[in-house]
């Protein structure tokens, strides 16, 4: 990394924003890892959670940025995947695998080491990790990865948008495969923002009918370009009974009650935010209805190759608001427009040819 | 029902103890009902909770009973049970036929008009009912339901004991069928009780294996006679990601977190008890490790069948105690050993051949 290291950004302590840093040189490359030059970078919700310090401690410098789109510059001698190659990186940079998660392809859910792009130290919430302390997400000119979670763009899929699918495409698109969506299902996405809009967009080109709940009824338009059959209020009267399947893409805590009655009998309500409080619901609709509550974080890598192919074949692209990844000012906007929620929908950074 | 009816027992007013009753006439026998002479009644928790009021208002008199074995005495013009036969009646006595739910054989989901078989008035718990006002459970010497939900016994089942599978056993075996418990499955249930030791005894002969918890450690030689592989103390410590589906039977409220923590990555906590406040717990477990919190009440009439002619196969009957249903002591005590967690495993009360 040597001669672009000063054009990382970081946060060196909690709360500051971020700043130029030079980072210290990653030390040799591991035999199956590659290191990629960033050229796109997209800011998820997690990024800002881990900088607030809503996630617990983490380590600093913390180099942010786990939506990455780039080029394969250098391989170790078992990655499977050639120098320069256009590839993306999202939340998760490797695994152990060998435990029971990793056998049975869901390497999302290993339990022996799983590592993170952009965090550097366990943590006590939902980061927890062990990654390398020299570790860097994609607001550094290069990240590392084990070549088996970086992933190759297929044709079709435009490398300056394609960043926020690597996380929130995967996020969304996960639980939709998980519970078997497809023509005839019937389901609804709880705020159409980074990852809503995509839900939207992947459910129904799934062949679901969509029906996108959001705050901010001015979206309606947008919702249903996305393919949502109608944009309902979720401040409420909320309607009953009728989605099998419940999306929350929102990490504030939700009248858990309210939202379960959306569903219709067996249905599921599925997490794909993170709520910084635990849940309090009753047990009737659990009972009664059979109604399930769940969650999903990002998706195996097989899942990310389904979605990555899908997504080109059906040409869904991400919603983007472009900036230069040139200046910390440019970077700390970046990041405040999605802490306030005011990205439609996502933010791309682009960093200038070297 | 005329000259047998100073022979029920029921509640006339909440917190009273049942007493002797002429019940007034029940009318004509609807086209597709059958009328049921008693034998056999167990005591079920769902009883107590209705007597204490647990579940809010219900009609009065309360004439409680929902696990019932009893011969077919009157059969409607289009019931196809004749009769003379033996047939058990659970916890649902009706459905309407036309809802979602009925058309996709779930009608234990019914929303058009649900009937239960011992409570009369609908309620704001998990009772709500929209059953006939002449409708008396299983403590009246005769009981009326849908034929549809009458079931014929298989041969292999004891009359005398098989009462609580009409309702403890359905709950416990619909969520073991739910979520495709086979060889191979670890399963856990929490409490060896009425609906628990069954549980342990299904999941088991299901070829599963199976962690039984019970604050009781002295049920461990039960537990394992019954097929567990090992008995664990439910006050704790619990062990950790041991099960795939973890069936909670008790009613008190637990550690939510703890007990899911007690699941694999995405098992499933399924309650069948009924808690009576509401759930709190954290969304970690939800999102990082995609488990998943659900609940079942009873089952539909083909998981019944399934259910009986299981048991019929493999031998499965219920542990119980018998006394006489032949006295308002007789009955008060039998409810009482049920509401004090005294009864080993199931009080099934016996009426005196008329």
């Amino acid at each position: 990394m040597s001669s672009a290291t000063s054009r990382a950004f970081g946060q060196t302590a909690p709360g500051r924003p971020l700043e130029a840093l030079a980072l210290p040189d990653a030390g040799p490359l591991g035999d199956g890892e590659v290191e990629i030059a960033v050229d796109h970078c997209s800011v998820c919700h997690s990024d800002v959670h881990l900088l607030d310090g809503d996630w617990g401690d983490v380590a600093r410098p913390l180099v942010p940025g786990h939506e990455i789109v780039g080029r394969v510059v250098r391989a170790g001698a078992s990655a499977n995947i050639s120098e320069g190659a256009v590839v993306g990186l999202g939340w998760q940079a490797g695994a152990c695998g060998a435990c029971a998660a990793c056998r049975s392809e869901r390497e999302h859910l290993c339990t022996g080491g799983k590592v993170r792009t952009c965090t550097t130290a366990a943590s006590t919430g939902p980061t927890a990790s062990r990654g390398a302390a020299t570790r860097w997400g994609g607001f550094a000119p290069r990240v590392r990865a084990d070549a088996r979670f970086c992933f190759e763009l297929p044709d079709g899929l435009d490398p300056t948008t394609a960043a926020p699918l690597l996380c929130a495409g995967l996020t969304v698109f996960s639980p939709l495969e998980r519970f078997g969506v497809r023509g005839g299902a019937r389901v609804g996405v709880v705020g159409v923002g980074g990852l809503g809009h995509l839900a939207v967009r992947f459910a129904s080109a799934l062949g679901a009918s969509v029906i996108a709940f959001d705050p901010d009824t001015s979206k309606r338009r947008l919702a249903l370009a996305l393919g949502a059959g109608e944009l309902a209020d979720a401040r409420g009267p909320l309607p009953r009974g009728v989605v099998d399947l419940l999306l929350v893409t929102t990490h504030a805590p939700l009248d858990w009650n309210a939202w379960m009655g959306v569903l219709d009998l067996e249905g599921t309500l599925c997490l794909v935010g993170v709520p910084g409080v635990p849940l309090t619901l009753s047990a009737d609709p659990l009972l009664d209805e059979q109604k399930r509550i769940t969650g999903s974080v990002v998706g195996s890598t097989k899942t990310m190759r389904r979605m990555l192919a899908f997504a080109a074949e059906r040409r869904i692209a991400p919603i983007v608001e472009r900036t230069p990844l040139s200046s910390a000012d440019s970077v700390n906007d970046a990041v405040a427009r999605v802490r306030e929620g005011r990205a439609r929908m996502r933010v791309v950074l682009d960093r200038a040819p070297r």
